[in-house]
């Protein structure tokens, strides 16, 4: 399962127990691992990492049920899913709602299926950068051990200061993509 | 003569032909060789430089006097030049319509020329890559065995799937350069 | 002191006369070290700080106050901090109104001061390049020494060549970023 | 704790088990995670990690209370800290008999202890490389789980195979450094 | 057919006229693409580009029949044959002498054939180098053609040159692999 | 004037002075900018300029007639020399001993001239590296402000730890090159 986790939030942790329901593991794999402290990139991948694992613990998986790695971007395509590859068990599905992945995984030989997200419009990632940028509550959308790990580390505020930049890099929008 | 190829198409031929009158030799360079799998970019280098000699074959023209060179990209723009250079046989003079392509390669001393399109409007990679995602027809802008190339690697279901995506990476439309 | 200095101007030169009154030492970083031949961008590093040189020479301030180092951007953030701190002598203040920049630095442990900008909308070059690619009177906005070389190297014409691409890659307007 | 895991044996196991007597949590980073099928890196990191998780199931770790995570090498080593805790959680201890590891955490003001390795003569990943290619007896070494997975991907003979070489790239021997 | 080509000698020549009596087409990769100016490597891909076509045409080869592509060396091993697929035209036989070139190639399913060197010790580009820098002749070893460009470029006082080199980096002698 | 100054010595320093009997200015480049602590490279770039420029006050050198510019190295050589003149001030001599560098700029036309060092057996950086790591005295050979900077950042213990490394990485000797 591919995602970029920014953040991780309940929407995400719903999708994992319904893969779960039907398959012995999952690989959570946290793309754009190489991307921090941008508006829609704002947390490390080490960040990420943590998040996710408080989350499972909140909700009780066990946690040699699944595996997090990160994976970083390589814009070359082509080589993305040798990448994805290499770096994770072995793996049958995919699932993921992103049309290049797709495309990419579907055209490399391996079964790619959809990410039934629930309650897609509230549960976005891009929705809660948006509440924390201007200001509006945002917690209910995560799980609460995740809430409190952003908070303590200044998560909210970095993501405000972020939004104050005017340079043509850090400018897209908090509103971008379906992770 | 510089161009992405994405698609090469009967514009391209013309251009080649014209140039094949005046010089004895030609190096056809495949910009942007390491992308695909984008709006902007659909094709592989591989599956470009197939289609070139496809359309050359057809064409007629001899295998002996024109190279297919793929090129990458590679952002930082007073490197390209040795880039190309580097990876070449020896030419003299550069085709090329891009500004900055243009000026990079006069700073360095080469003699640059425009590339005399025909019936620029039409002959467009562009046009072809939207009609291509607006299902409309599109073949008749490409050698045949350039058009049964695309469809035998399902390329034109590739370019309706990539343009499904919402993610701000894969955004940039189908329309945006000469090339 | 963090800029890209596309090109220097009378705004930096003041702000740099400004931190010599209450610092001994004061480093120039040229930013995006490794672009140029954009209209964001125009000039190398090595022009940049040519430009820096000629100003400050200009400026009768003493070269053994000040070091002028470029410094490549990294895209991946939370590395770029590292690499500055590695191409640098040793610093305690780091001088940035670019609130990213800024930001890394805090988390960083450093401490950022805002950069006393004097009219900050005259002496911008962004307006400086807007104005050479309309071809308007500009030379007053830099250092006499600093206008006369852009012109000895044909910095100019440059820009107006590079404002001729419709490529997606250079289409970045002129006016971007406060440095 | 850093190490490159070629291949995860009974050592690191016991230092694990060590590690997890005194603290509790564990951050197991995969290092040189790009490479793979050299003498020297013969397996890749989705190989490694799927042996890490063999071996702690099989001796009863709970897989809440360590991290496995793959982190590259950047050869440019004063952005390798910072590399290394933004793919991470938070640590505070790092554990390391490597002398560059040691020396570059500790100038960042890291603690850093060696890893208590348990005679390290015969669990030694460098030792069961070179029985591996000599063909001799190297299974006792490994824990049971991951020889037999390292036979199902067929990587004894990978690494007989890749012994063949004899370009300069892949020369250096399989017997090199204390992982 | 992979290959470094450094230089394009009698050998690879009686090779590639070996396969082409089998199969109808042959691709040419040259390897280290980005390579030159080295001991090892001493010719840019572009140079290499021009021997093979030189030499090819005094064997009346038919361009038609074959393509020459320059590759780039990636160092991470599990994204080479992926990069490998994306810059050529669709093949199904690799024809390699080289383990980890075969090993790579085989466990991505590609069908892997030795290549049939005629008088391996005697056509071999490491002793033509070395032939070249110890002063002694060489030029029977390769194409007529080949020998006359490489002069016409200095080549030969190039690598003269780099063997003067006592800089680690450029050490490597210039006997090293089988290409 | 091209070296690594690992670290900046007396050789160097006459050396400099000797060019600038002859020249108005020189630019010192500081190769390898990107690598620190190994053996063959033990400073930043960062810590090598800061060495130059207290040599070059303690000589009493005016800093107006010099730049110090780090420069990263690129392994790709004939991208290298556009890389030297993208990063700095124009220049038309070039001071080398290195057969490489020397080549690499004689090809794209500019004038070299070797380095004219005095006693190259006593100042030599290979010399100190190699005395400190043994514990015998060096302080000698570097003017005395680098030998107080250096001892001030722990530099001898740092390139004594370095050398308890047995990783084929860091293995290289301190005894390598010219500079």
């Amino acid at each position: 399962m591919i995602g970029r986790y920014q953040p991780f939030h309940l929407g995400h942790l719903q999708c994992i127990q319904h893969v779960l329901k039907k398959l012995p593991e999952v690989i959570i794999a946290i793309g754009s691992a190489q991307f921090s402290h941008t508006l829609h990139n704002p947390f490390t991948a080490g960040e990420r990492l943590t998040m996710i694992r408080l989350a499972m613990d909140e909700a009780k998986i066990n946690a040699s049920t699944y595996y997090v790695i990160p994976i970083r971007d390589l814009r070359v395509h082509d080589l993305w899913v040798a990448h994805v590859v290499s770096q994770t068990p072995r793996f049958e599905i995919v699932f993921s709602n992103e049309p290049v992945t797709s495309r990419l995984f579907k055209e490399a030989g391996f079964r790619v299926e959809p990410i039934p997200f629930y309650d897609r419009e509230t549960y976005s990632a891009t929705e809660i950068r948006e509440r924390v940028v201007k200001g509006e509550s945002w917690d209910k959308l995560v799980p609460a051990s995740v809430a409190a790990y952003i908070k303590s580390i200044f998560g909210d505020e970095r993501l405000r200061e972020l939004a104050l930049s005017d340079s043509p890099k850090h400018q897209k929008s908090a509103r971008a993509s379906p992770f």
